[in-house]
């Protein structure tokens, strides 16, 4: 069978200029990078925004397994089939981070034949999005010790610096350092830490902005720092807005690439989806909802995070409407939640799929919450049996959703037509109720209550003394009234990753919580979050090369 | 009068295919990046590699003082002036650092009417080759800990650790840090530095290497450790080269972007000309040989450090043959040189004049060593005066160099035509016989004594014990056929910056040698070198800033 990196290599790749004619998109319109990669231009977005916008469908999935569920090989191949269908699609995906290519993960661009292309070039660099991020969030870093340096008039207390250094890369030692090291003009000794790329405050501001101005005065409002009074330093303090604002001023703007049917993909911006909400740029999701009669798109993790952020940070912040959503499960991913380990999920077993089906169950009642229709869909494995299919089917119709099979990883569209006759359907009968989940004049507490009981089926939750100290300020500072983006283990529905399936009486403990003021949300941690990646023993690297004519091997 | 940004940005652009097509580069030849910016494919390469060299042009300068020699400038005015006599000139340049940009110094583009454009692309990200140097340095680094981390197999010895971490950002906290703190699973605690990207050595692998081949053989020779018996530790031990080279595949592609007047500029790689050997990549010179019929290049600093490690490492590396040099000079600065306050330089002094002109008559004579003809230039400015144009026009005539008033900062083309007829009468008149100061099989104590008596004018070498012990061991090491590359001041002929003119009775002091095995150099450090520089107290990133529309102001 062929690799993943095998079938994006051998793909024929069309150039993006005759991709992206057919969606009314001219060369003018866009920036080239190469043939095969193109940046989306302001002009563009200023003649066709008045334009009625399509269909926005969500794919996200239920708890992720070792098996792995597909959600980006099923957003693609769903796109690809509905384009097959006569529908104009575009997908809006994330842009992976560098890190993850050279650690254990690979690239992040679908598989089999749902994928999008040209694979290395969108795993290694890109258009420079992140690269950009890196340096803003840096140059950021650099203004705040050398205020310090040179006499420190905003009064920072360097005991209380929250803004971090940035790499995107997987290298533990940097979580935590000492710098200004040696002698006077050599800076302020401190503690500083440094996060990958997708960490930082500043990619979930490009993701959640809407132009250049929105832009800057949610860069000004980044708090960096409390001086001696406890007072949040901002980046506008530091006057350091402006030249932030340059150095995005590109990355801002989504890029085009294509799937392997030659179907436009918007691939911009990748946040983290634990501390930051973990969905591609409000930009790009917009542009796709211009362009097409359907925008398919995803969310990072599961459900209980992926689309509870969708619904309540991005499509509140941005004002969209989703209008259906596709649940991804596998029947192995049924059976690891039904309690079957890993080397055991590949034989038969009826019994265990129904006892895991209740994580899905979940998964199902917490989006009927948000009002949105559902089409629910497996990522089909050669070890699947019929006798599987049928039960899942039957559970998911009883439940008002629509079910399809998908064969989009071996077939490509093809594979997904079924799937994206559901959800047309689905799009031409039911009609969206799509409220988010709590107002935004609920108290803090209350928004965290609200998400554990009623998405993650908890009896309550524990807040720590930090968590109710740092409530308490965040409160008095204004920031009461923001959503909140929940921190939490993506395993299980509950904080412990070890309770699969659908836990109950249990209590979410909340560890501490801190705002990301420009992003917009209070971010609470329910337990240890990691925002630096290590490396492991046999790095992803060792196997990457690139031979004589700059033909790329071992990035998966 | 306006600004050198007002005048970029008021510029018509062409599209960059139009600007190439008149030297036979089709839009097939090229990756763009947007309209204006491109990268030359290795296809181009190979169609063109057979076809007989143009003449190659150096543009180097007397020491830099705080008046500006305009190096740039002169090098994009006389290609403009070249093409405007009839020529098909080519100018190839060093690509800027983002660091300095929000420092003190701006950007790096050439001024007034002889600038390359579009000047904020290239000053911020432009084509990404910086930002893919720093994550292939970085990359490297955290391969490094990571294999320290996982057992340390090559038992690389945690004291003797030479590779540093880079970042493309003026930030003096991070010259000396200590990274691992933390627990089990956050690494080994060392201490570390990093240096800004421009010093890494790959920057200077990137400009002397000829294709991803050479690339890799360059990048696996790289030292990043020695083990506990002292033996060197590589990246190719580390198992890096790969993965380091497939981040670095786009990068060694020349970038070509245009001149004011529409002309081909080729910008690609800027190594330190401290550490490093200061010129633009390799493979742009050879680009530029092949499409034009003059080939204009410059070299970091004054004539004592760039031209020197231009004749003696690039030239010699590269197999390239140097045609002609221009040394630029201004009036202000020969003043300055004889002692001048900074102030005082507007005001008529041919005494002082002649008091300075010894600083130019010494690079004169150390251009004649290498055997290549000479054309001087004087960068005019208003307050210059007739007599002293007339006294250094006689000056250089008197020692066989042609001579040419330059007023291409006002006048762009227009104003080097003078200079472009000398050039091309010295190309037509004068044959090169170029060769390098030392032979490599020379002892490196012996070439560290020839290049400071021969270029600097010293007396001699004092080698501190530091330096004797490295050179002995890099010399058992089998490194003592490489060529030396000089880290001194650049202010002045000697050691000591404060020496203006023509410094006699002195010696140089070494204190410390290292090799940069990959860039095929050994580093000789005749003081403290900054290879992090710090913010000023107000940085130039205050002033940036970016509008609705995204156009940039404030970058200078």
């Amino acid at each position: 069978m062929k690799t993943d990196i095998q079938i994006a290599q051998e793909a024929q790749m069309m150039p993006i200029r005759e991709v992206t004619a057919g969606f009314g998109i001219t060369e003018d319109d866009m920036e080239l990078y190469g043939k095969y990669k193109a940046k989306l231009s302001d002009e563009l977005w200023n003649r066709i925004k008045d334009r009625p916008d399509g269909k926005l469908v969500l794919v996200t999935a239920i708890n992720p397994t070792p098996a792995g569920e597909g959600k980006t090989t099923i957003s693609i191949g769903l796109t690809q089939a509905l384009n097959k269908i006569g529908k104009k699609a575009i997908v809006a995906l994330r842009e992976p981070s560098l890190g993850p290519c050279f650690g254990v993960k690979g690239g992040a661009a679908g598989g089999g034949y749902s994928q999008v292309v040209p694979m290395e070039d969108m795993n290694l660099h890109f258009t420079g999005d992140f690269h950009a991020i890196t340096s803003a969030n840096n140059l950021l870093a650099a203004m705040l010790d050398n205020h310090i340096q040179q006499g420190n008039e905003l009064r920072i207390d360097t005991r209380n610096i929250v803004w971090k250094r940035c790499i995107d890369m997987n290298d533990r030692v940097l979580r935590n350092v000492v710098v200004g090291l040696g002698a006077k003009a050599d800076g302020v000794v401190r503690e500083d830490h440094f996060v990958i790329t997708v960490a930082s405050e500043i990619m979930a501001i490009l993701c959640l902005c809407s132009n250049i101005r929105d832009l800057k005065e949610r860069l000004g409002k980044i708090i960096v720092a409390y001086n001696m009074d406890g007072e949040p330093v901002t980046a506008a303090d530091l006057k350091a807005v402006g030249a932030m604002a340059a150095l995005l001023k590109d990355a801002i703007k989504p890029n085009v690439i294509q799937t392997l049917e030659h179907t436009p993909a918007l691939v911009h911006g990748g946040p983290f989806a634990n501390i930051a909400h973990g969905c591609n740029s409000v930009k790009a999701t917009k542009m796709a909802l211009k362009l097409s009669d359907i925008a398919v798109t995803e969310a990072g993790f599961g459900a209980d995070l992926g689309a509870e952020k969708f619904m309540d940070i991005k499509c509140r912040a941005a004002g969209l409407k989703p209008d259906a959503v596709v649940i991804v499960a596998t029947v192995k991913a049924l059976k690891y939640n039904g309690g079957v380990k890993k080397d055991e999920l590949a034989a038969p077993n009826l019994e265990a799929v129904k006892k895991g089906i209740v994580n899905l169950e979940k998964h199902i009642e917490n989006i009927q919450k948000f009002g949105v229709p559902i089409v629910v869909t497996l990522n089909s494995f050669l070890t699947d049996t019929e006798e599987e299919y049928e039960y899942i089917r039957s559970f998911c119709e009883e439940r008002g959703c629509e079910f399809a099979l998908s064969k989009v990883w071996a077939d490509g569209g093809d594979g997904g037509v079924e799937l994206a006759n559901k959800v047309v359907k689905t799009l031409e009968t039911k009609k969206s109720e799509y409220h988010p989940l709590y107002p935004l004049e609920m108290a803090l507490k209350d928004k965290i209550t609200t998400i554990a009981k009623e998405i993650y089926g908890a009896d309550g939750v524990v807040f720590q003394p930090a968590a109710n100290r740092a409530l308490k300020k965040l409160t008095e500072l204004g920031f009461g009234e923001l959503p909140v983006c929940m921190a939490k283990n993506q395993y299980s529905l509950s904080d412990d990753a070890k309770k699969l399936g659908r836990p109950e009486n249990f209590k979410i403990t909340v560890r501490d919580v801190y705002v990301s003021a420009g992003a917009g949300f209070v971010v609470v941690l329910t337990g240890d979050v990691m925002t630096m990646p290590g490396l492991p023993k046999a790095p992803a690297a060792f196997n990457i090369d690139v031979d004589d004519d700059g033909h790329i091997t071992g990035l998966f």
